[in-house]
């Protein structure tokens, strides 16, 4: 079975370290395994590379920022391929295009259409260690472009996928904890955890890796391994729900300090007039999440929903715009709440779970504000300066 | 009429040269002309990539070094363009695959083989300024390659032919002088010099210009402007040497420090034994100049040639190769010689030009070792110690 490898950029952040991982990659290779190895730019590149571009301009044009950014991981993988030829290892170096990925969306967002595994299939047959760029690809039009935050991840799942492959992604963590462990020190390492898990906890603001990948990963049903780099165990494997056999009702604890709040009070409630309100954000694409409404006994409409800090500019746009459809509306920002949720598949079967969390909260006097729920997850807003008190409550609670 | 205009990495090498190179960019677009930009990679890019490989790999793989190389340019391209977009102007850039450059020949060296215009006259038709990386392009295995030096000369001659535009290389220097002025201080500025000659120049040694960017020009008849970043006046015209009507013997002098003179004696002449040799050369493609070959009276071959300093690794290659076919040889390098050229048009119809050249020389007592001419010149050998001296009185003898 091929493996595909994914190196991020802190374990590729100079030439000794580009070294040790090609050094790695060769003992491997040794043993016959075909690899194709996913990287990312060298350590800050790309910030560098956004730098000079913010000099230049305020808002640089995308396409041409995608075609800045993508130089990163090119330079790293025409290094890397050059420092596994030293140790007596044949290997190539391709660009997101060369390896046959092509994109679709807006750049610096896009996203993956397809894989021609065509290229890559025949240089492993060639006996070659086979490196492709991370975090790109070309669109239809020709153009380079870029898949956005943790792109590199989304690129290996998505090879792994058409290659019929496994997954193992590097990092500079050793796996995925049940709660950071900068928050809850006592935190413990998750063995294995199903994509569903995954997913929630990635979108509901755990770093470590993008949705998107764990989702084509679910689709394709790739088992990936998340571990330290240059060690190939002790990490966390992600797969199917049905192969994990633990029977615990929550796997993890996430915090989300990127977020607005925002609430929209005061318009006469209609359903075209929602429709309306979401139509206007999604033209934005904001990611809106945590969405709760309450229609007012005097027929108008509350509604709040979080959004990413990083997208501020977008969401004031939007919100403009949506003052300016109806003026009678009156809209509030809160930049000091964060998010915390609680995700686990047992939580299905587990009644009493949301109780178990509002009486554990309630009873260490940490108020919450917006509340809601998914099939596997539970999330509520609290107050920036309650996230230790509540998190350490919680993990013990459920032995976390 | 289309202009390609190249601009090389010394006026490209902060971000505020870029802007500059930009505004005067986006001054001549808003006059109506549609404008190919050419640029290579800022300041000393290239070099800092090259030693990046070189910690790597004392010899690192050439296809992964054109690919590491490229990256230089690529993001030249995408920061002039977001450049131009703050005064203003539409723009695109574009790559050598993406601009429809199509290469044949060695990694690091190779050579353009065809170029489809139809991309970027689409650009230019769309009211867009368009901006190609230099330097680059990708072959028919769909690998990226790099033209060698002053490859990017060569990029935008050859854009320019494909598009029948005139061609304008803007650089540090402000137009090519008949000697170089860092020799000889007196050196006069030439206004127009023919394909021919430059091509001479260019080969012999004089830095501004790649030969083969002069050949392009030739072969297409592309008018080509030589002159310094942001003024488009001043500079030296290349062109047909019909368009020409100064009737001067000798239009420069070049020199070339930059040689090693090989001397190959014992071997028993015989035709098939020199094209052998020849072929061996041309196996490790050095750049053979200046061959010289003396049969002695009993019979033995007496060849002498020069080769690039910088090409020493492959020419102790070849020389090896040749010890093994011809045991009998003995072969000397001499690295103390220089190599010293009148070119001119003027000299197929002066005669007594070689004589003069040499009455000069040995009035002041430089003695003078192998000698060539072509039709447009006449070089020799010299020692290094009378650079000056000889470059003086030639230029004096021949009013330069």
């Amino acid at each position: 079975m091929i493996v595909v490898q994914k190196y991020g950029g802190s374990s590729l952040a100079d030439l000794n370290k580009i070294k040790n991982v090609a050094a790695h990659i060769s003992k491997l290779s040794d043993s016959g395994q075909k690899i194709v190895v996913v990287a990312s730019a060298m350590g800050k590149t790309t910030n560098k590379l956004i730098e000079m571009a913010k000099k230049i301009s305020k808002a640089p044009n995308i396409r041409e920022l995608d075609s800045l950014m993508a130089t990163g991981e090119q330079q790293t993988i025409a290094l890397l391929s050059m420092a596994l030829n030293e140790f007596g290892q044949n290997s190539i170096s391709l660009t997101g295009s060369q390896a046959g990925i092509v994109t679709i969306g807006h750049h610096t967002k896009s996203r993956i259409k397809s894989i021609d595994p065509k290229v890559i299939n025949t240089h492993l047959n060639n006996g070659k260690i086979v490196i492709v760029a991370g975090f790109q690809g070309m669109n239809q039009n020709g153009d380079i472009t870029t898949l956005g935050r943790g792109g590199s991840d989304t690129s290996a799942v998505a090879l792994a996928a058409s290659l019929g492959a496994r997954c193992e992604i590097y990092t500079d963590v050793d796996g995925i904890y049940s709660i950071d462990p900068r928050v809850y020190s006592n935190a413990k390492k998750i063995n294995k955890i199903s994509y569903e898990e995954m997913m929630e906890m990635a979108n509901l603001g755990a770093g470590i890796m993008e949705t998107r990948a764990v989702e084509l990963g679910k689709k394709y049903n790739v088992p990936i391994y998340v571990g330290e780099s240059l060690r190939a165990h002790d990490g966390t494997l992600i797969l199917n729900q049905d192969e994990i056999m633990e029977d615990k009702p929550i796997t993890g604890i996430t915090l989300n300090e990127d977020i607005f709040m925002v609430n929209i009070q005061h318009l006469p409630y209609s359903e075209d007039a929602v429709a309306n309100i979401f139509n206007t954000l999604g033209k934005y694409e904001l990611n809106i999440d945590m969405i709760t409404q309450n229609i007012t006994s005097t027929g108008f409409l509350d509604l709040s929903f979080s959004c990413f800090k990083r997208e501020e500019s977008l969401l004031k746009q939007a919100l403009d715009e949506l003052k300016n459809k109806f003026q009678e509306i009156f809209i509030e920002i809160k930049s000091e709440l964060i998010m915390i949720s609680l995700v686990g598949i047992g939580m299905v079967s587990h009644s009493g779970v949301a109780a178990k969390v509002f009486n554990t909260l309630a009873k260490n006097k940490v108020p919450f504000y917006h509340i809601t729920t998914s099939e596997i997850s539970i999330s509520c807003t609290i107050s920036k300066d309650h996230k230790k008190i509540a998190t350490g409550m919680l993990a013990k609670e459920f032995n976390l």
